[in-house]
């Protein structure tokens, strides 16, 4: 799993044209967008994928909740029809289609937009990815957009199916919590995810530090800097959620819209840890690379300091003057080894000293 | 004594269920859950143990103070018993469940639950470890859950049992405040130990920093960095409950709520200190390090600057040309050496100057 | 493209003047002042180019939206005559001249008046520039003033150009709103710029940093320094025109406004995120520097840990005593190179492990 | 004078014990406590000291302003008996005894109760010392609790005692707002002092700066961030008292704690000034160091890039190859010691010139 | 210019003195205190000086404006005077005396007393210098204290004497506002000198960072500390006035002191800025002094790694064994000589290459 966070690349395709344009500003992955309904209350329940919007009019008959959610975002006419179809404002559209939000909730009294950003795990190079998650609520329907299909959502599909669950004695608000929660809850894998590359880092910081370290490190350190700005924003729009007192939260969710802010708390909590413990490693790493010269130059100067002097005594006596008297005395070699072996020993008692 | 710290393990475990799922989320440690009752008033007092929940059933027949210690968390089923017979939510045995919570209150108009840290010993191998403690305050009665038993609480149960002292006359509500005073007491042990390893790295900074020392000044940081994230909301919970007007809280108990404020304070006055002392010894360290760097590389270049001229004369003399005049003249090899020698010893001075 | 933010060059040119004196205090960049004018309403249009403003007078004889884009602010007497016939306060006037403000927001009652700094190219340099735009907003009314003509309204002329479109249908508030969402888009492209740089230097300071690279981290941060003092007070005017509820801004116009905060906001997001990017490298440059002088240090070390004292050992057997009696050993000078090569050896293999 | 501020030891003294527990957690220093009574109006004026606290009983009889200077915290049976007196809360008496507490202000209706922290030299050591000083103040009286007699107070005292002062002529308050204003003068002092010693090292660190600049400069930072922790609830302390509103604050003295916490502000202002210039510090020390290494590498590394070749062409001619046609040369010695001579003046040029 | 901001020199000078004690705390400059006063209305005039307090009552016979400017702070006894006149409190008396105040505003509802902080050049020494100015604006009176003649005042002496300027059409809250524009319009200067300095600073930190530049940077560094505490609590004092509602201010003035809150804005924005750049210098040169480190460590390891390995071989052959055949052998030097060259050279196109 490697981290795939990219500096900002913003809407640069878009500079310039009028607001309400709408042009998918992500990378395209499905060729067809596809929209899988299910329909729903305490007694009934139906659920079918189609690939035209069209071909699901009218989309309410019944009383009862729907969820319609949208994969692939570059089939625009198909966005267009099914945003006359809610009363969406272009500009929603438009943010749908931007795939480069901050989280944000915007409250227009008979629907609520929320977008999200969802990390997951890209299935063919097992690669980190965030991706937008837009989220329309409605009375009793629900409507969510996303690129490619997400698999946060199954546990959502199996409760619903299940008749005596919760989520089918709730309304279309619960759907959503549900949703949002699923989306919560994801961040935390990929923050055990980095705890544990932080914790393996921090082994290898104490044991060994190498360049590589250093570069693991400042990758970690950069990946925090995006986390961070992603989920400061969504305890913000959780936030909104919770205290908005939108007349579509009906009033047994809202206990659950709290308990999802005090996830989103949890998370940034997490990632702040991460985000101080990571910067402290920087410092640490620097310290012990000092550290490690430290030894060496030691080495370096023990050595020199040892044998340096010793070199230059042989050197004097290597020299060719005519007149050198010591050269002649007895016993002059052995005692010169001798004076130079007690130098040397001399010193390195010294060093092993200090 | 050693910290034990760890960064987020998040409830991976219960990621995907749906939200109310009880799952406990942290270490089993004891096997069987186990409930230890105290029940008082200003004349009565009756302490008992049970395993079993219902055993203990109907809980409440006069109009006294029950304390319900509930040790071990695993026993779920004892726990849906019980949340039903004093009707908590079912999110409300979640958090209880779920131990990494942050410190939290929420107050549910005829209960206040409340989350906190608790920061203790363990026994055995003597290490430093947080525990969560939840407390659930109704009129009458102080629930307590945690996985093991703590010693912090002996202390009340001794002034429980006291038949004249204060908690005797008091409600629940000063129960509860005597409980969480006595957690955030707690604190003050473990920062009067983490206070004392800081100063004595101090002392090691300043007499020999060696790289065991920055180890040990990285470790206490990242103690700093969790301790820290686990103080900040405790204050805030305890805020809550001393201005929140909780219609539980009974005017006597206002003061101690707000003298049990003033200690939090102070606990995070604690820790903010301690973490900018530790953070100004890493940069000391660092400074430390290249003080030694540059004291080891002036003895290399001394001992250099002053051998390897010298030992350029002596090689220039030990050339084997023909015609040296030098080596044939008179005293050359005696006036060669004072030279010499005064040539090492002038370097010697200088750089004694320097 | 080179970055140009200076240090502030403030309006030391006016200092001592009372307020409400007219200088214009940046640099004379075009001759004379030139006024383009554009009427229109949902069926009419005209538009034509003045450089005499008393000829344009007067400006309002049928209920359409009028924009004034005044290119050139040293032709201080057609400003006065300008201000005059719109009523603007000279203070306002004093604004628009001196070219170092913030960007702000404020709201006279009968108009707004609106500092914004522009990002645009320098056609001729392809050099990075800041250009003040300040925006007067009446009922029915926009002017724009700047020093030279910014390209970034092109493509608000076509929209005003085509008959059909949203542009024709809504009123001077709807304009003004273009207006700042252009100058806003413009911050987009320049942060592309910025984020692609910061990418490139990433993979220089990971794949080999030099000196260079340092000064580039710097320079990256000082932009990144000015960018910032730039787009906050944008958010704060912008934030202002939102909730400000002026009576100028109609209805329908609010949702634009709430659109356009959001794109500040993210503007915002994507500066942080490039200075906080920025900020890692400088420490991760600091300690690459060190790592690379660990290695040389560690060459220098094993050279001269093998050879120093070896050439001691060849220094040795290289003087002139007399009675030296190895030197007369059979095969003493093969063996002594065989002791000096395994020692070497020796010596190599041992560092190699370490 | 040398620094005392210690990491916090909190109240492990007390940890466990019931709210309300009066223990003094100080060190002793006084063996008896000892009350001086200070009596006037703007007509009498009387003074006594008393050891014993019902000697002094009934406290009032007059309508003169009282106030109870104690001096000796260990007497706790006294203590317990002024409380009573009084009509002080269990907490309060705590509070005062110990004596870690941060500085406060509490409003308990019919007396405000304050806590401070006293800057104040040990007279036998001239250490540095903070001291808690607690004040009451009610409607006609101030009693001041404190370990060892202080003395910021004499003149307050001599004050008191001038028969035309305008003491004499206020109230409880103003004498309150008096003891405190003096409390305040003594940080000035201790900032005074802390600035000094701050100019002296930058003086240092400029001219040369040596491991006990390092010890040095980090003392004084950790001293301001004790300093500082002291400083900031101050303000908030007196804050309260100045905004609060309590009934016991006349007309006449608002304009003075007004005043008082003017000169608060400033304590604060110079505490962060210092601060911040003490940070900086620890950067220039690093670089500092850093320059010198640079100069002794550059020594060692001319010094080696000299000598080195020149002891290398030595070692060539000393070689004793019997066919080394240079050594039999007319003049190859002369010529060849020239040469090394204009290599290493060559070399010395080169590196003056870089 | 230099710098000549120090460190806090608090006014222990008056530390135990009652609150409203008359002592001037800053350096006596003038021997003489010397009042200029300037009377006018639209159609009247009259401008005089006087060193005599007294002979210039009654101050007020018509309903002019009066701008008195006390200059020297020495004389107390003509303060006192003036501040009975004026019915000036004694606090407010004490504050213009003890010129260390930070930049405050306080309405006393007749009169408002505002504290600055003016930067200004000393004559002589051409030095930096902060100095106090204070401003008491009454209903139609302005009075300015200072210790030294400022020459920022002498354009708004030159636009009273117009007949036909603003200025005399005006109140004395318009003359007030003039006169903080003047002081505030001074602070621009001392930015554009600053930040000259600062992009020199720049220059010198990429071309050749010395030791003297690491010096420059702190002091940098430290001016802009003391220049921010200065501007900060301006900022509050200047918007204290713009949204205060004093009853003084008149309704056109208004106006002027939102542009003169914005003129404080820029500035502090200003200060910020070249701090961040400053702030970003440090950590520039510590590692633009590592480069040069690396550089120099590399030059050394070239030279050693080249020569110590050749010195060896000659080492090797100049031993003295009687029994070294190579020594013997024909074209063994040249071979030598020449097998020396070539490995020197490998190692020079290795190292080049690296």
């Amino acid at each position: 799993m490697r981290s795939a966070f990219r500096l900002p690349r913003h809407h640069s395709k878009k500079t310039g044209t009028p607001p309400g344009t709408l042009i998918y500003t992500g990378e395209k992955k499905v060729d067809k967008a596809r929209i899988s309904i299910m329909e729903y209350d305490s007694s009934e329940y139906s659920e079918r994928v189609v690939e035209d919007f069209e071909s699901c009019l009218p989309i309410k008959e019944k009383p009862t909740v729907t969820w319609l959610n949208v994969v692939g975002l570059s089939d625009i006419g198909m966005l267009e029809r099914l945003g006359k179809e809610f009363g969406l404002h272009p500009l929603v559209l438009e943010d749908i289609l931007n795939v480069h939000q901050r989280p944000k909730l915007e409250d227009f009294g008979d629907f609520v937009f929320i977008v999200l950003r969802m990390a997951c795990h890209d299935g063919e190079a097992g690669e980190l990815r965030m991706e937008q998650m837009s989220i329309i609520l409605t009375e009793d329907c629900v409507i969510t957009f996303q690129e490619t299909e997400a698999n946060v959502f199954d546990d959502i599909r199996k409760r619903i199916r299940e008749p005596k669950g919760k989520m089918r004695r709730m309304g279309a608000d619960y759907l959503a919590y549900a949703l949002i929660d699923a989306i919560v809850d994801g961040y935390f894998i990929i923050l055990d995810y980095l705890g544990q590359r932080t914790e393996a880092l921090e082994m290898e910081l104490v044991s060994d530090p190498v360049p590589e370290t250093l570069h693991e490190i400042y990758r970690l350190k950069r990946d925090m800097i995006f986390l961070r700005r992603s989920v400061w924003p969504l305890r913000e729009a959780i936030s909104a959620l919770d205290r908005g007192g939108s007349s579509l939260i009906r009033e047994g969710t809202e206990l659950y819209l709290r308990d999802l802010y005090d996830h989103t708390i949890r998370v940034i909590d997490a990632v702040e840890s991460i985000r101080d413990v990571v910067t402290g490693m920087l410092d640490v790493y620097l310290s012990s690379v000092s550290n490690k010269m430290n030894e060496v130059m030691k080495v370096l100067t023990i050595i020199a300091t040892i044998f340096i002097p010793l070199s230059f005594l042989a050197g004097v006596y290597g020299m060719n003057f005519e007149d050198m008297p010591e050269l002649g005395w007895a016993h002059a070699y052995p005692v010169l080894l001798a004076a130079m072996a007690i130098v040397g020993i001399a010193m390195v008692v010294y060093f092993r000293m200090k």
